[in-house]
Order: structure tokens, then C-alpha cells, then sequence
């Protein structure tokens, strides 16, 4: 019986707020590579490191089922076929999924795994399958032409800007024809909001006394749409300014996702909302997994075109992974936060 | 040269919270009846009395500017024509429009002003014309229908479900196939959505220990519409009850609208409509004001046919109107609030 040698990380036990190191434990073990019909087995290439997995180790059931204790950390990954007895998957093809925190994954379903074509585009970088091509770029794709239905001319605020979501949203959104304000932290990203991705002005939220002031001066004409990574005061200050008939497109609310006890609670005023007619609305990717083709589609044409970049900010080490993800929550990341186990 | 004699309603002060007996002042004066060209002159038959004329009050401009000091109350009302040189409307015509708080009114401009053909439907009273072929009727019909577009089977929770604009919600989604629950104030208004409209049951928000785990009671497949009028804790239990997709349709917040202060406040988690996928839209009527007709003539065919009831809560004499417009913020009024001058 012939085995790999495999490192994981297990959920050690639930968080009380902030994710302290002992919450997370490295496993070894070796993993058998005699396989069942049906069955295949991947190494992991590159782990996504993203805030919704601080959502999934809460004990609450939202859109995906907690994480338990012991158990392999959820992520997804990109990784390559080693061994296959399963018919839609051969040896060397890359797939993305959900492999886990972890340097290999055995499988026997082919849900939710997509086969990457990765001869095309000819100028894409594997590591981009799980950032602009992936999960993040379609996030900013659907959320900002499905949900917040964007039209040329908008003036779009977009929080959390030099993210992972954000910096592609506010580059789609330029595409697009909207006047785009991002909100990041440090001068460093927001001059490169500015002078690399193209964004139209930038708010250094760590470096304004007054953020409410700061977004009345970026959007003289009030904001069409606010696309919102962070929530919580950002979410509460952009209300003040929106517009009639206004999109607030909730992405995500990383701001309050190491909140304290099990039920994340965050108050926002909701009265401009009724005011300006406007509408705020959530939404999570995975509504919009059957039309992922769409949007890799679209993305991959204007990667090819030059019309949008990327960054990948890669990590190596999987024994380091409660380090990097703690870099989420205090925008130490610059760029999708990939982790190479 | 004629006159008319005129008693009015002009705002004396702006309220601070509450409104007291002193931000009125009843104005008695003579109009002029001789009218230059374009000119009209209407004998207001009754006025609408309404929550959103707690906005229009504060020195805020939301979607309407604010009614200034000395100036005559805004109200919208129904009134027939005692004079013209307008080519637009005769003598004897009735109109509804924004005549406010007063007997008579005199008028160069048909804007917003529409004309009544009061021999159809034939089984209509004129009053009916403020209330379900009025602003709260058309408020309900596009609030349901465009905002939170009900399809048949959806629970649909209603607050303020007594009042003029959710008595009428409530029957449009039961014609429609929804399960509908209302939230109303005392026991004789429950039953009156239960037995007299077929709401599926009633929550008597003044007799329950527990908003939240009443709603879980009456609503056990959750709530995929929430129709909201009142706001505050009513919004705030609602959204732990939504289903994914729900559609949270804001169509006033009657509970805040006393708040001390010029700018409403209002707090509610909205973390729910991240994990949700759900949407919270405010609207106001006057948005589908191009279309109102369409809804006029559904809203009269269902009359027609019996299928739904109109309420109105007729009160006499312009120098009570300010004991009446309290009626409407502790719940005293039962049905569409009209004042005859």
C-alpha cells in the first residue's frame, strides 16, 4: 500500500472573537493513494486564504455548514490530479475546489470542482484561478453587474478597495464607465488604487479624521453605488451620502467578523435607505456558481486586452497558515492572499 | 370682488420629538374667488392624514422639501371645483391632489393633480379615493408587486397591518397565493385582519412577551416577505426570520418618526441580509406616480368583485386636526385616517 505524506490544519477549537494561534493545530499523517472506484486524489498547489472562512469556524449554520472541531480546514485551492479511478478527472489535470487547508486531498464526488483549462488565456498565472478568475473576481463581477447593476456613469464607492474583490471591483467598474472612489488603508495601496489600477480617487480611512467628511469631498455628487467589503462604520458613513435610487451591495462585513460570541451583530442606520428610495442587498458567489463560465469568460478577455491586472500577495508554508490569516483582519495582505502549503 | 371664507392649518413651530397642540395654528381668512386666467378654486371635501407628513415637517428636504413656518399644512386631499379659468378643469369636477390642510384651495398648476371620474366604479364611496384608490392603496399595489415582487406561497409579513396602507398590502398578497401574517396593535385590530380581511393569522404586538419568538411561531417556514411600516424592533425581530432571497420592503418606519432631533436614527443589524442573500428596499409611492392608473384599476376591478375591503376612519372639523394626527402614532386610529374640513 503505497501512501503520501500529508500536513493539514484542523479546527483546534472555536474562536471568541479574535482567531488566536490555538485555535488551529498542524497535522501529519500519511494518506493512503490506493484508490477506490470513483475516488481521486490531488496535491494541493495553491490554498485561498479568504475572510469567509472566519464565518465558517463560527458554530452557526449560514449559507454552509460550520466547520467542527477536528475537522480539516475548509478552503478552496488549486491543485493537480495524482491518481485518479474516477472517470471525469485524470492524472495532471488542475482543478479548482474546495481541497482544504492542506497538502493533499482524496476525493470521491466531482461537486463543485471545476477543470481548469489553464492553456487559456496564454498570459494568466495559475495563482490567478484563485483570484481574479476565481472566487474574488467573480464576487466583483456578479456583484457589481448583476446585484449592483452598474451603468457608465455611476459614481462607485468601493470599500475595502485594495482587496482581493475590491481592486477588481473598482477596475471592472472603470471599464464600465463609473467614476470609481476606493476606500483602502495606508498611502502605499491607495497610490496604487490610484496610479496602477486606475481608480479615480482613493480615501486612506487609517489617515482621515472624519471618514463621513472624506467620502462628502471624494463623491461631490453622492455615491450610485457602494460596494461593501468592510461594513460597519464604512457601511454607515457611505449611507449618508447615497443617492436616490441608490445600490448598496453588501459583499462582506470583514470589519465585524471577529465580533465577540457566536451571532455577529452589526448596527447600521437604515433611514437614508427608505429616504432615497434606495436598496441594499447581500448576496454570497456561490448564487452565482452556474454562471461562473460568464464571468472567466469576460475577465480572461480583458486580462488578454491589458484592461485589468491583478496581485497575488503568495505565501509559503503551511505551518504558517494561522499567522497569514490573521494578516486578513488587520490589512497586512496586499493583494489575494494565497497560501503555497 | 367675492371671497370664500377660508380656515386653515399653517405649521407655528417645528416639533421637537413629539408633536405638541402649539406647532399648529388654525388661520382663518377670506379668499379671493376672482381668479386671473389659469386660475381655480376648490372646495376641499376630505384630507388625507398620513405619517409621512411627520417628515415633511422636520427642516430636512428628503424627497420633498420641508414645509416652512406660517406656511399652510401640505396634506393631499380630495376637493371639487367651485370656480375655473384653468382649461384643464370645470366647475364641478373633482380632483385629488395636494390641497393641504384647509377648506378651500386656490391653484394656477395641475401639477400632480388628477382628475376623478367618480361614476366608476359605481360601488365606490369618494372617500375611497385617499385610501385604496388613493396614495395608501397605490403604496400597498407597487410596494408588493414592483418592490418586493410577491410570487404565490411566499410568507409575507406585514407590520402596521391595521393601518391604511398594510390592511390593503395584507388582501393583495392573500389574492395573490401568499400565506400573509400581520402585526397590529390589540386585540379587536387581529381580529379584524383574521376574520374580516383572511390575513393567516394575526400578532398582537401590545400582547406578546416576545416579538421575536412570536414571529418564529406564526411564521414557521420563515419570512420571505417582510412589508415594513413601522420599523424600529419590528424590523429588527423580522430580519432573524428571513428566508434566503427575502425581500424586506420599507415603506415607512412610523415608530421613528417622533424621534427627537432633526435626522432620524434608526439602528437595525443587518448582517442577516449578508448571510441571506436578501434585500432591503425603501421606496416611495411617488416614484410610481406615472402609474398610477394601473393600479387604480386593479385595485377598483377587486373592489368590484369583492374581493377587497377599504376601511376608513372619517373624523370631522379642521380645528381638531392636530388630536387627530397624534391618533396616528399611538395606534388610535382605525382605518385610513380622513379628516372632513
Amino acid at each position: 500500500m503505497s501512501t503520501v505524506h500529508n500536513k493539514k490544519i484542523v479546527l483546534n477549537k472555536r474562536p471568541d472573537g479574535n482567531v488566536s494561534p490555538d485555535c488551529w493545530k498542524l497535522i501529519q499523517e500519511d494518506m493512503d493513494v490506493d484508490l477506490k472506484p470513483g475516488e481521486f486524489i490531488v496535491k494541493v498547489m495553491y490554498i485561498s486564504v479568504d475572510p469567509a472562512m472566519r464565518g465558517w469556524i463560527n458554530d452557526v449554520e449560514s449559507y454552509m455548514p460550520a466547520v467542527q472541531i477536528d475537522e480539516t480546514m475548509r478552503a478552496l485551492g488549486l491543485a493537480e490530479v495524482i491518481e485518479s479511478k474516477n472517470d471525469s478527472f485524470a492524472k495532471n489535470d488542475i482543478l479548482s475546489g474546495m481541497f482544504g487547508v492542506q497538502k493533499f486531498c482524496k476525493l470521491n464526488s466531482a461537486y463543485a470542482i471545476e477543470k481548469i483549462d489553464i492553456t487559456k488565456p496564454s498570459n494568466v498565472d495559475k495563482s490567478m484561478y484563485l483570484s481574479i478568475l476565481g472566487m474574488p473576481g467573480m464576487t466583483a463581477y456578479f456583484g457589481l453587474m448583476d446585484v449592483a447593476k452598474i451603468q457608465s456613469g455611476d459614481t462607485v464607492l468601493i470599500s475595502g478597495a485594495a482587496g482581493a474583490v475590491g481592486s477588481i471591483a473598482g477596475q471592472i467598474a472603470k471599464i464600465k464607465g463609473c467614476n470609481v472612489v476606493g476606500i483602502a488603508g495606508g498611502e502605499l495601496k491607495c497610490r496604487y488604487l490610484v496610479e496602477e489600477l486606475g481608480f479615480d480617487s482613493a480615501i486612506d480611512y487609517k489617515n482621515v479624521k472624519d471618514l463621513n467628511n472624506a467620502i462628502a469631498s471624494s463623491c461631490p455628487n453622492g455615491v450610485d453605488v457602494f460596494f461593501d467589503n468592510v461594513g460597519g462604520a464604512a457601511l454607515d458613513a457611505a449611507l449618508n451620502h447615497i443617492n436616490p435610487k441608490a445600490r448598496v451591495t453588501i459583499c462582506g462585513a470583514i470589519s465585524q467578523y471577529n465580533a465577540s460570541g457566536l451571532n455577529i451583530r452589526a448596527e447600521i442606520d437604515y433611514i437614508p435607505i427608505l429616504f432615497k428610495s434606495a436598496r441594499l442587498e447581500g448576496f454570497v458567489v456561490l448564487d452565482y456558481y452556474s454562471r461562473y463560465h460568464e464571468g472567466v469568460s469576460q475577465l480572461s478577455e480583458w486580462i488578454q486586452q491589458g484592461k485589468i491586472k491583478s496581485k497575488e500577495d503568495i505565501r509559503q508554508g503551511i505551518d504558517h497558515f494561522g499567522e497569514y490569516f490573521k494578516l486578513l483582519f488587520d490589512g497586512g495582505n496586499f493583494g489575494k492572499l494565497i497560501l503555497e502549503p
